[in-house]
Protein backbone atom coordinates (compact mmCIF):
# COMPACT_ATOMS: atom_id res chain seq x y z
CA UNK A 1 0.00 0.00 0.00
CA UNK A 2 1.37 3.31 -0.58
CA UNK A 3 2.47 5.35 2.24
CA UNK A 4 0.33 8.45 2.81
CA UNK A 5 1.80 11.62 4.02
CA UNK A 6 -1.42 13.51 5.92
CA UNK A 7 0.99 15.79 8.00
CA UNK A 8 2.27 17.53 4.58
CA UNK A 9 -1.33 18.46 3.50
CA UNK A 10 -2.22 19.73 6.90
CA UNK A 11 1.30 21.42 7.23
CA UNK A 12 0.45 23.47 3.41
CA UNK A 13 -3.28 24.41 4.23
CA UNK A 14 -1.43 25.95 7.57
CA UNK A 15 1.40 27.69 5.79
CA UNK A 16 -0.67 28.87 3.20
CA UNK A 17 -2.69 30.53 5.64
CA UNK A 18 -0.32 31.57 7.90
CA UNK A 19 1.04 33.39 4.41
CA UNK A 20 -2.69 35.20 4.03
CA UNK A 21 -2.90 36.23 7.33
CA UNK A 22 0.42 38.14 7.32
CA UNK A 23 -0.56 39.67 4.22
CA UNK A 24 -4.27 40.77 5.68
CA UNK A 25 -2.13 42.06 8.88
CA UNK A 26 0.01 44.61 6.74
CA UNK A 27 -2.94 45.77 4.73
CA UNK A 28 -4.93 46.38 7.67
CA UNK A 29 -1.94 48.33 9.58
CA UNK A 30 -1.61 50.15 5.93
CA UNK A 31 -5.57 51.43 6.87
CA UNK A 32 -4.81 51.47 10.47
CA UNK A 33 -7.85 49.43 11.37
CA UNK A 34 -6.64 47.44 14.79
CA UNK A 35 -8.21 43.98 14.59
CA UNK A 36 -8.71 42.13 17.88
CA UNK A 37 -9.61 38.07 17.44
CA UNK A 38 -12.19 37.05 20.64
CA UNK A 39 -11.80 33.51 21.00
CA UNK A 40 -13.64 31.42 23.98
CA UNK A 41 -15.47 27.93 24.63
CA UNK A 42 -19.17 28.46 24.01
CA UNK A 43 -21.07 30.54 26.65
CA UNK A 44 -17.65 32.33 28.03
CA UNK A 45 -18.98 35.82 27.38
CA UNK A 46 -17.43 37.23 24.26
CA UNK A 47 -20.48 38.71 23.13
CA UNK A 48 -21.67 40.18 26.60
CA UNK A 49 -17.96 41.81 27.34
CA UNK A 50 -18.33 43.24 23.67
CA UNK A 51 -21.82 44.72 24.76
CA UNK A 52 -19.93 46.27 27.91
CA UNK A 53 -16.66 47.02 26.64
CA UNK A 54 -17.79 49.23 23.34
CA UNK A 55 -19.68 51.83 25.04
CA UNK A 56 -16.30 52.60 27.07
CA UNK A 57 -14.55 52.82 23.76
CA UNK A 58 -16.67 54.57 20.89
CA UNK A 59 -16.16 57.71 21.80
CA UNK A 60 -12.10 57.02 21.22
CA UNK A 61 -12.29 54.56 18.10
CA UNK A 62 -14.89 53.86 14.90
CA UNK A 63 -15.66 50.21 15.72
CA UNK A 64 -17.17 47.46 13.45
CA UNK A 65 -18.12 43.95 14.64
CA UNK A 66 -18.00 40.88 13.31
CA UNK A 67 -19.41 38.12 15.21
CA UNK A 68 -18.89 34.50 13.40
CA UNK A 69 -21.23 31.55 14.14
CA UNK A 70 -21.98 28.29 12.86
CA UNK A 71 -25.70 29.36 12.53
CA UNK A 72 -28.00 32.55 13.17
CA UNK A 73 -27.84 35.97 13.66
CA UNK A 74 -28.62 36.25 17.77
CA UNK A 75 -24.63 37.96 18.39
CA UNK A 76 -24.95 40.66 15.58
CA UNK A 77 -28.00 41.05 16.58
CA UNK A 78 -27.61 41.87 20.56
CA UNK A 79 -24.27 43.32 19.18
CA UNK A 80 -26.09 46.33 16.94
CA UNK A 81 -29.18 46.75 19.44
CA UNK A 82 -27.41 47.33 22.19
CA UNK A 83 -24.03 49.15 21.43
CA UNK A 84 -25.12 51.08 18.01
CA UNK A 85 -22.18 50.22 16.67
CA UNK A 86 -21.45 48.51 12.64
CA UNK A 87 -21.63 44.96 13.44
CA UNK A 88 -22.07 41.98 10.92
CA UNK A 89 -22.77 38.54 11.39
CA UNK A 90 -20.42 35.63 9.52
CA UNK A 91 -21.45 32.23 9.14
CA UNK A 92 -19.17 29.63 8.70
CA UNK A 93 -21.32 26.69 7.50
CA UNK A 94 -20.40 24.26 10.07
CA UNK A 95 -16.53 24.92 9.86
CA UNK A 96 -15.80 25.22 13.52
CA UNK A 97 -12.76 28.44 13.10
CA UNK A 98 -11.76 31.34 11.22
CA UNK A 99 -8.94 31.63 8.90
CA UNK A 100 -7.65 34.65 7.19
CA UNK A 101 -9.49 33.98 4.03
CA UNK A 102 -13.07 34.34 5.78
CA UNK A 103 -11.68 37.06 8.13
CA UNK A 104 -10.35 39.29 4.61
CA UNK A 105 -14.04 38.74 3.04
CA UNK A 106 -15.88 39.71 6.08
CA UNK A 107 -13.25 42.79 6.27
CA UNK A 108 -14.16 43.86 2.63
CA UNK A 109 -17.96 42.94 3.56
CA UNK A 110 -17.70 46.07 6.19
CA UNK A 111 -15.44 48.44 4.92
CA UNK A 112 -12.56 48.00 7.19
CA UNK A 113 -11.00 51.60 6.02
CA UNK A 114 -13.82 53.39 7.45
CA UNK A 115 -13.10 52.15 10.90
CA UNK A 116 -10.21 51.95 13.24
CA UNK A 117 -10.74 48.92 15.64
CA UNK A 118 -12.85 46.12 14.64
CA UNK A 119 -13.49 43.51 16.83
CA UNK A 120 -13.90 39.84 15.57
CA UNK A 121 -15.71 37.11 17.59
CA UNK A 122 -14.43 33.78 16.50
CA UNK A 123 -16.67 30.88 16.35
CA UNK A 124 -16.85 29.54 20.36
CA UNK A 125 -14.72 26.58 20.38
CA UNK A 126 -11.38 26.48 22.36
CA UNK A 127 -9.34 24.16 20.12
CA UNK A 128 -9.28 25.03 16.42
CA UNK A 129 -9.68 28.89 16.17
CA UNK A 130 -5.87 28.62 17.46
CA UNK A 131 -4.65 26.65 14.89
CA UNK A 132 -5.41 29.55 12.35
CA UNK A 133 -4.14 32.92 12.26
CA UNK A 134 -6.40 35.26 11.42
CA UNK A 135 -4.51 38.01 10.77
CA UNK A 136 -5.75 39.68 13.76
CA UNK A 137 -3.24 42.49 15.29
CA UNK A 138 -4.14 40.66 18.89
CA UNK A 139 -5.97 37.30 20.31
CA UNK A 140 -8.07 37.93 23.13
CA UNK A 141 -8.63 34.82 24.61
CA UNK A 142 -11.89 34.50 27.76
CA UNK A 143 -11.95 31.50 29.86
CA UNK A 144 -15.34 31.68 32.36
CA UNK A 145 -14.97 31.21 36.41
CA UNK A 146 -17.26 28.02 35.82
CA UNK A 147 -15.50 26.18 33.04
CA UNK A 148 -13.02 25.04 35.67
CA UNK A 149 -9.25 26.40 36.35
CA UNK A 150 -7.63 23.41 34.83
CA UNK A 151 -7.97 24.66 30.93
CA UNK A 152 -4.42 25.39 29.99
CA UNK A 153 -3.70 22.41 30.85
CA UNK A 154 -6.15 20.67 28.42
CA UNK A 155 -6.30 23.25 25.65
CA UNK A 156 -3.03 24.47 25.39
CA UNK A 157 -2.65 26.04 22.20
CA UNK A 158 -5.56 28.46 22.60
CA UNK A 159 -3.48 29.34 25.85
CA UNK A 160 -0.26 29.93 24.02
CA UNK A 161 -1.89 31.93 21.22
CA UNK A 162 -3.24 34.37 23.33
CA UNK A 163 -2.04 38.16 24.01
CA UNK A 164 -4.40 39.08 26.74
CA UNK A 165 -6.40 36.54 28.94
CA UNK A 166 -9.50 37.51 30.37
CA UNK A 167 -11.15 35.67 33.34
CA UNK A 168 -14.83 36.41 32.98
CA UNK A 169 -17.72 35.67 35.57
CA UNK A 170 -15.80 36.51 38.46
CA UNK A 171 -19.00 37.42 39.98
CA UNK A 172 -19.47 34.01 40.57
CA UNK A 173 -16.74 32.55 41.76
CA UNK A 174 -18.17 31.89 45.45
CA UNK A 175 -20.30 29.48 43.87
CA UNK A 176 -17.59 27.92 42.08
CA UNK A 177 -14.15 25.54 42.96
CA UNK A 178 -12.36 28.01 40.79
CA UNK A 179 -8.67 28.59 42.11
CA UNK A 180 -7.84 32.00 40.72
CA UNK A 181 -3.88 31.65 41.70
CA UNK A 182 -3.86 28.48 40.32
CA UNK A 183 -5.11 28.87 36.92
CA UNK A 184 -2.86 31.89 37.12
CA UNK A 185 -0.29 29.33 37.41
CA UNK A 186 -1.47 27.28 34.67
CA UNK A 187 -1.48 29.96 32.41
CA UNK A 188 2.07 30.67 33.12
CA UNK A 189 3.14 27.71 32.44
CA UNK A 190 1.33 28.53 28.92
CA UNK A 191 2.05 31.43 28.18
CA UNK A 192 4.38 33.99 30.44
CA UNK A 193 3.46 36.79 28.11
CA UNK A 194 -0.06 37.13 28.38
CA UNK A 195 -1.51 39.35 30.41
CA UNK A 196 -4.27 38.09 33.17
CA UNK A 197 -7.61 40.14 33.63
CA UNK A 198 -10.36 39.43 35.96
CA UNK A 199 -13.79 40.85 34.90
CA UNK A 200 -17.25 40.53 34.90
CA UNK A 201 -19.37 41.35 32.05
CA UNK A 202 -22.52 40.95 34.37
CA UNK A 203 -20.82 43.50 36.76
CA UNK A 204 -18.64 45.72 34.88
CA UNK A 205 -15.90 44.97 37.17
CA UNK A 206 -12.48 44.87 36.00
CA UNK A 207 -13.57 45.90 32.58
CA UNK A 208 -11.03 49.32 33.32
CA UNK A 209 -8.35 47.23 32.62
CA UNK A 210 -9.58 45.60 29.38
CA UNK A 211 -10.00 49.02 28.16
CA UNK A 212 -6.42 50.16 29.25
CA UNK A 213 -4.71 47.09 27.78
CA UNK A 214 -6.60 48.14 24.52
CA UNK A 215 -5.39 51.55 24.53
CA UNK A 216 -2.23 50.47 25.34
CA UNK A 217 -1.78 47.66 22.91
CA UNK A 218 -3.21 50.69 19.88
CA UNK A 219 -1.06 53.24 21.26
CA UNK A 220 2.35 50.28 20.53
CA UNK A 221 0.78 48.80 17.37
CA UNK A 222 0.44 52.91 15.60
CA UNK A 223 4.05 53.63 16.29
CA UNK B 1 -1.12 5.53 42.64
CA UNK B 2 -1.87 3.54 39.19
CA UNK B 3 -0.29 4.85 36.65
CA UNK B 4 -2.28 6.51 33.95
CA UNK B 5 -2.07 5.05 30.69
CA UNK B 6 -1.74 7.56 28.12
CA UNK B 7 -2.60 6.86 24.12
CA UNK B 8 -1.87 8.96 21.01
CA UNK B 9 -4.33 8.43 18.75
CA UNK B 10 -4.11 9.48 14.97
CA UNK B 11 -6.57 10.45 12.43
CA UNK B 12 -6.67 8.60 9.24
CA UNK B 13 -7.78 11.68 6.96
CA UNK B 14 -8.32 9.14 4.40
CA UNK B 15 -11.05 5.97 5.62
CA UNK B 16 -14.80 6.70 5.14
CA UNK B 17 -15.35 7.19 8.83
CA UNK B 18 -18.90 6.65 8.79
CA UNK B 19 -18.07 2.95 7.19
CA UNK B 20 -15.65 2.94 9.91
CA UNK B 21 -17.88 3.88 12.64
CA UNK B 22 -20.95 1.11 11.53
CA UNK B 23 -18.68 -1.87 11.61
CA UNK B 24 -17.37 -0.59 14.94
CA UNK B 25 -20.63 -0.20 16.36
CA UNK B 26 -21.10 -3.98 15.12
CA UNK B 27 -18.44 -5.46 16.44
CA UNK B 28 -19.28 -3.97 19.51
CA UNK B 29 -22.92 -5.33 19.57
CA UNK B 30 -21.23 -8.76 19.36
CA UNK B 31 -18.95 -8.44 21.77
CA UNK B 32 -22.10 -6.66 23.84
CA UNK B 33 -20.26 -3.91 24.56
CA UNK B 34 -22.31 -0.90 25.47
CA UNK B 35 -20.33 2.53 24.14
CA UNK B 36 -21.70 5.78 25.39
CA UNK B 37 -20.18 8.69 23.53
CA UNK B 38 -20.20 11.58 25.77
CA UNK B 39 -19.70 15.88 24.15
CA UNK B 40 -19.79 19.33 25.28
CA UNK B 41 -17.86 22.20 25.41
CA UNK B 42 -14.98 22.48 27.73
CA UNK B 43 -15.69 23.15 31.58
CA UNK B 44 -19.54 21.38 31.50
CA UNK B 45 -19.16 18.54 33.42
CA UNK B 46 -17.99 15.33 31.79
CA UNK B 47 -15.58 13.91 34.04
CA UNK B 48 -17.56 15.46 37.33
CA UNK B 49 -20.73 13.72 35.92
CA UNK B 50 -19.02 10.53 35.14
CA UNK B 51 -17.88 10.67 38.29
CA UNK B 52 -21.05 10.62 40.45
CA UNK B 53 -22.77 8.48 37.36
CA UNK B 54 -20.31 5.41 37.60
CA UNK B 55 -20.63 4.58 41.76
CA UNK B 56 -24.62 3.99 40.66
CA UNK B 57 -23.71 1.77 37.88
CA UNK B 58 -20.72 0.25 38.85
CA UNK B 59 -22.68 -2.90 41.01
CA UNK B 60 -24.82 -3.56 37.53
CA UNK B 61 -22.10 -3.31 34.87
CA UNK B 62 -18.65 -3.89 34.22
CA UNK B 63 -17.55 -0.67 33.45
CA UNK B 64 -14.57 0.74 31.21
CA UNK B 65 -13.94 4.83 30.78
CA UNK B 66 -11.86 6.63 27.95
CA UNK B 67 -11.41 10.57 28.35
CA UNK B 68 -9.90 11.99 24.77
CA UNK B 69 -7.98 14.97 25.33
CA UNK B 70 -5.21 17.21 23.20
CA UNK B 71 -2.91 17.19 26.09
CA UNK B 72 -3.04 16.18 29.86
CA UNK B 73 -4.14 13.17 31.69
CA UNK B 74 -6.32 15.10 34.02
CA UNK B 75 -9.31 13.59 33.56
CA UNK B 76 -8.18 9.75 33.26
CA UNK B 77 -6.48 10.45 36.40
CA UNK B 78 -9.65 11.82 38.54
CA UNK B 79 -11.83 9.25 36.91
CA UNK B 80 -9.69 5.91 38.42
CA UNK B 81 -8.99 7.73 41.68
CA UNK B 82 -12.56 8.81 42.47
CA UNK B 83 -14.51 5.73 40.82
CA UNK B 84 -11.71 2.79 40.97
CA UNK B 85 -13.22 1.93 37.58
CA UNK B 86 -10.33 1.18 34.67
CA UNK B 87 -9.68 5.08 33.14
CA UNK B 88 -7.32 5.50 30.22
CA UNK B 89 -6.48 8.71 28.30
CA UNK B 90 -6.32 9.41 24.63
CA UNK B 91 -4.07 11.88 23.45
CA UNK B 92 -5.15 13.20 20.11
CA UNK B 93 -2.42 15.43 19.27
CA UNK B 94 -4.17 18.56 19.00
CA UNK B 95 -6.98 16.82 17.10
CA UNK B 96 -10.38 18.63 17.98
CA UNK B 97 -12.36 15.73 18.30
CA UNK B 98 -12.10 11.77 17.67
CA UNK B 99 -13.37 9.60 14.66
CA UNK B 100 -13.73 5.89 14.69
CA UNK B 101 -10.65 4.96 13.94
CA UNK B 102 -9.53 6.81 17.11
CA UNK B 103 -12.06 5.35 18.96
CA UNK B 104 -11.03 1.52 18.16
CA UNK B 105 -7.52 2.37 18.91
CA UNK B 106 -9.07 3.36 22.61
CA UNK B 107 -10.99 0.09 22.91
CA UNK B 108 -8.09 -1.90 21.32
CA UNK B 109 -6.15 -1.03 24.27
CA UNK B 110 -8.95 -1.01 27.01
CA UNK B 111 -9.56 -4.48 25.88
CA UNK B 112 -13.36 -3.90 25.26
CA UNK B 113 -14.47 -7.55 25.28
CA UNK B 114 -13.99 -7.56 29.33
CA UNK B 115 -16.16 -4.90 29.71
CA UNK B 116 -20.21 -4.28 28.87
CA UNK B 117 -20.41 -0.31 29.57
CA UNK B 118 -17.86 1.91 28.47
CA UNK B 119 -17.88 5.40 28.62
CA UNK B 120 -16.15 7.75 25.70
CA UNK B 121 -15.22 11.11 27.28
CA UNK B 122 -14.73 13.25 23.68
CA UNK B 123 -12.50 16.28 23.45
CA UNK B 124 -14.11 19.00 25.20
CA UNK B 125 -15.54 21.04 21.58
CA UNK B 126 -19.08 21.61 20.61
CA UNK B 127 -18.65 21.88 17.44
CA UNK B 128 -16.53 19.33 15.70
CA UNK B 129 -16.76 15.97 17.75
CA UNK B 130 -20.61 16.58 16.49
CA UNK B 131 -19.06 15.64 12.60
CA UNK B 132 -17.50 12.82 13.21
CA UNK B 133 -19.27 9.40 14.02
CA UNK B 134 -17.25 7.47 17.10
CA UNK B 135 -19.51 4.03 16.28
CA UNK B 136 -21.17 4.68 19.85
CA UNK B 137 -24.35 2.93 20.75
CA UNK B 138 -25.59 6.39 21.90
CA UNK B 139 -24.39 10.25 22.50
CA UNK B 140 -24.92 11.75 25.38
CA UNK B 141 -24.36 15.70 24.96
CA UNK B 142 -24.20 17.93 28.16
CA UNK B 143 -24.56 21.26 28.21
CA UNK B 144 -24.36 23.53 31.02
CA UNK B 145 -26.16 26.62 32.72
CA UNK B 146 -23.49 29.20 32.73
CA UNK B 147 -22.74 28.50 28.67
CA UNK B 148 -26.25 29.89 28.03
CA UNK B 149 -30.17 28.70 26.78
CA UNK B 150 -29.43 29.50 23.45
CA UNK B 151 -26.91 27.41 22.34
CA UNK B 152 -29.22 24.70 20.59
CA UNK B 153 -29.59 27.76 18.13
CA UNK B 154 -25.84 28.55 17.59
CA UNK B 155 -24.17 24.94 17.64
CA UNK B 156 -27.38 23.05 15.53
CA UNK B 157 -25.42 19.31 14.45
CA UNK B 158 -24.37 18.90 18.18
CA UNK B 159 -27.74 18.64 19.37
CA UNK B 160 -29.25 17.28 16.52
CA UNK B 161 -26.75 14.49 17.22
CA UNK B 162 -27.69 13.65 21.00
CA UNK B 163 -29.78 10.86 21.88
CA UNK B 164 -30.25 12.40 25.22
CA UNK B 165 -29.02 16.05 26.50
CA UNK B 166 -28.07 16.71 29.96
CA UNK B 167 -28.16 20.34 31.06
CA UNK B 168 -25.91 20.39 34.04
CA UNK B 169 -25.21 23.08 36.89
CA UNK B 170 -28.62 23.33 37.30
CA UNK B 171 -27.61 24.19 41.41
CA UNK B 172 -26.26 27.46 40.07
CA UNK B 173 -29.36 28.33 38.12
CA UNK B 174 -29.86 31.31 40.37
CA UNK B 175 -26.86 32.98 39.67
CA UNK B 176 -27.54 32.88 35.82
CA UNK B 177 -30.19 34.24 33.25
CA UNK B 178 -30.74 30.87 31.59
CA UNK B 179 -34.51 30.43 30.95
CA UNK B 180 -34.77 26.36 30.69
CA UNK B 181 -38.14 26.24 28.89
CA UNK B 182 -36.43 28.52 26.22
CA UNK B 183 -33.49 26.36 25.84
CA UNK B 184 -35.97 22.83 26.12
CA UNK B 185 -37.68 24.83 23.03
CA UNK B 186 -34.61 25.63 21.00
CA UNK B 187 -33.54 22.03 21.72
CA UNK B 188 -36.75 20.31 20.31
CA UNK B 189 -36.55 22.98 17.54
CA UNK B 190 -32.87 20.98 16.52
CA UNK B 191 -34.02 17.60 17.73
CA UNK B 192 -37.45 16.40 18.93
CA UNK B 193 -36.69 13.01 19.84
CA UNK B 194 -33.69 13.95 22.23
CA UNK B 195 -34.16 13.42 26.00
CA UNK B 196 -33.77 16.84 28.55
CA UNK B 197 -32.14 15.46 31.73
CA UNK B 198 -31.91 18.49 33.83
CA UNK B 199 -28.85 17.28 36.47
CA UNK B 200 -26.14 18.78 39.00
CA UNK B 201 -23.16 16.91 38.91
CA UNK B 202 -22.37 18.85 42.39
CA UNK B 203 -25.53 18.22 44.13
CA UNK B 204 -26.23 14.72 42.56
CA UNK B 205 -29.79 15.98 41.61
CA UNK B 206 -31.20 14.58 38.73
CA UNK B 207 -28.58 11.79 38.14
CA UNK B 208 -30.85 8.36 39.02
CA UNK B 209 -32.99 9.74 35.68
CA UNK B 210 -29.39 9.50 34.09
CA UNK B 211 -29.29 6.35 35.52
CA UNK B 212 -32.45 5.20 34.40
CA UNK B 213 -32.11 6.37 30.85
CA UNK B 214 -29.13 4.68 30.61
CA UNK B 215 -30.69 1.08 31.86
CA UNK B 216 -33.37 1.49 29.90
CA UNK B 217 -31.51 1.94 26.56
CA UNK B 218 -28.61 -0.73 27.90
CA UNK B 219 -32.23 -2.98 28.29
CA UNK B 220 -33.56 -2.08 24.21
CA UNK B 221 -29.83 -2.14 23.15
CA UNK B 222 -29.67 -5.57 24.24
CA UNK B 223 -32.99 -7.23 22.68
Amino acid sequence: MEEIRIIEVKQSVFADNDEKAEELRQKLREKGCFLVNIMSSPGSGKTSILTRLIPALKDKYKIAVMEADIDSDVDARTIAEKTGVAAIQLHTGGMCHLDAAMTRQGLDEVGAEAFDLIFLENVGNLVCPAEFDTGASKNLVILSVPEGDDKPLKYPLMFEKADVVLLNKIDVLPYFDFDVDKFAGYLKIRNPRAELLPVSARSGEGLEHVVAWLDKAIEEWRK
